[in-house]
């Protein structure tokens, strides 16, 4: 059996899927969410970071006290746990040169914006193309930045920001641009790009940001998103006349129709080696304690549309470990 | 100037997109559908298949006399005339194995089904999938079918029909497997595949065809269509809980956006080597009298939805032509 107890959690993080799966947000959601086979209940939390505590007589690549990281499943138990099972073949060793709830901040955004960016859209590395990323300081947002600039290494990488605040940390996350979420196909234009923007990366409101996408959006261009939506406006949008391609991410969908689950694991490791080198920053801004209080305390920061970066919860005290940027 | 005059043109056909222009059918189609640029008419028409009048000086491929064929264009005049203007890029030679109107019948469908396969869904030849294609009888289903098979070498290719004739004519046209279009889902499930339905192509009824579409369509699939919809659902689809990719294809994006034109002379250069060594055959069913009232009942055919495969007009005595299919 597959599997891989992890002792004692360390850390894990809180991401806007967190507080959807709590509320029951979505009114139509794939049944997965919340959903463990067997059981009537379902621990929340899906980034987690700890120590391997045991694995199963199949697991070649792990044993017990490794330190490791992951995205967590939909079909199994939660990271907001003192123990947890998860499959081996999607973890991954945590980097060396980060907390254990730095890292926890990181799997389930790496995962989703990796495969948005690398898998959905398939851009390509070293592509002479311009990417926008919607809401640039926002968790996928600024790990999706940094994967467009650092690892396919995108000229141009455009993210909508709103104020000095996050349009500073969008910078230091890989934004070579920025542009006001209100006035993006005006400041596009401005911008007078020598590439195309072939590639649109929506991680806010769907609604609201695809028919602006299209009117931005090159010809035979696409557009990801990893927000649901009741339905697509067609009319009065250029997708169609523009032969533009849409794509959902949802990084479920390959634990729920058990499909290349291995890639996860793979995933986290090449990061693991980006952010040794130095190449990938944590986006880890804050730090709660991982506790009942500390976990209603996250879900509100989340809830409130006001976090930059990630938000971790820690085992440890929250004090020592400080915040990845300044 | 890269054009070239047709002398008399000798034959075209009739589309859903050239009933749908004349009626104005799109309640919000790009502005682009019945504009030719300088001009308040357009001309109607797209297929044409002629003989080379006169050529612009910078024309190297063509000359006068030349029998040709091509799809036309959004922002240029028509085929139902006497004389067409058409940009040299975009046309190829005729197959000496077809009447020119049999050869009208050919352009739209085939670079349509072309690019939604190839250039939009990117099925690789050889692959290990399957493609359901909505609609196996009609103009571009029979086309697609016939390049999903016998081009791209799927091993898999379904197509919907409706009644014994069109089920026939849709296995002449490359199906291999056919179900009826009210019971996509069960008919399939029966089929019981060895390869994975990654590919849909919808010819018809997009709002019908969705859901079901994104139903029976594997994790990480692809659905493409050619027939406007004022939006989609997604709530009660599975697009997003399988990252599903939905992506149109519109004949028009090229010759608007002066992006690629040479591809669609390309594309029926290939064509033509395929028709002459029987690879592709045509789809072409029936001829109207190219005249005012033969394009009045080819509307009307065509409006009636009954048609299977194309009709054709021709200035020719249609007596003369037969049927491609008997």
């Amino acid at each position: 059996m597959k599997a891989v107890a992890v002792e004692s959690v360390k850390a894990c993080s809180v991401n806007p899927i967190d507080v959807k799966v709590r509320a029951k947000v979505y009114d139509d959601f794939p049944d997965y969410y919340n959903y463990v086979p067997g059981d009537d209940y379902q621990i929340l939390g899906y980034d987690g970071a700890g120590v391997v505590e045991a694995v199963g007589d199949d697991v070649k690549d792990f044993k017990s006290g490794d330190e490791v990281y992951y995205a967590g499943s939909p079909i199994r138990h939660g990271s907001n746990a003192e123990l947890q099972l998860v499959d081996s073949l999607s973890i991954a060793r945590k980097p060396t040169n980060l907390s254990f709830v730095q890292t926890a901040c990181l799997p389930l955004t790496w995962i989703t914006a990796y495969e948005a960016l690398v898998e959905r859209m398939q851009v390509k590395v070293g592509e002479q193309a311009a990417v926008l990323i919607i809401n640039g300081a926002g968790g996928v947002g600024s790990v999706a930045s940094q994967i467009a600039r650092h690892v396919l290494k995108l000229p141009v990488v455009i993210t909508t920001t709103s104020r000095q605040e996050t349009t500073d940390f969008s910078k230091q996350m890989g934004a070579t641009h920025t542009v006001n979420h209100r006035e993006i196909p005006a400041q596009i234009v401005k911008l007078d790009l020598a590439v195309p923007l072939k590639y649109i990366f929506l991680t806010h409101s769907t609604a609201n940001y695809l028919p602006v996408a299209t009117k931005v959006c090159a010809p035979f261009g696409k557009i990801c998103s990893i927000v649901q939506t009741k339905d697509f406006p067609q009319y009065g949008t250029e997708m169609m006349a523009k032969s533009i391609t849409f794509v959902w991410e949802l990084l479920g969908t390959k634990p729920w129709y058990k499909t290349d689950v291995e890639s996860h694991g793979k995933m986290l490791e090449e990061l693991r080696q980006l952010v040794e080198k130095g190449v990938v920053k944590c986006h880890h801004t804050q730090t709660f304690p991982l506790t009942a209080k500390g976990l209603r305390d996250a879900h509100e920061m989340v809830e409130s549309g006001g976090s930059i970066g990630k938000n971790g919860l820690s085992v440890d005290d929250p004090a020592a470990h400080g915040q990845a940027f300044a």
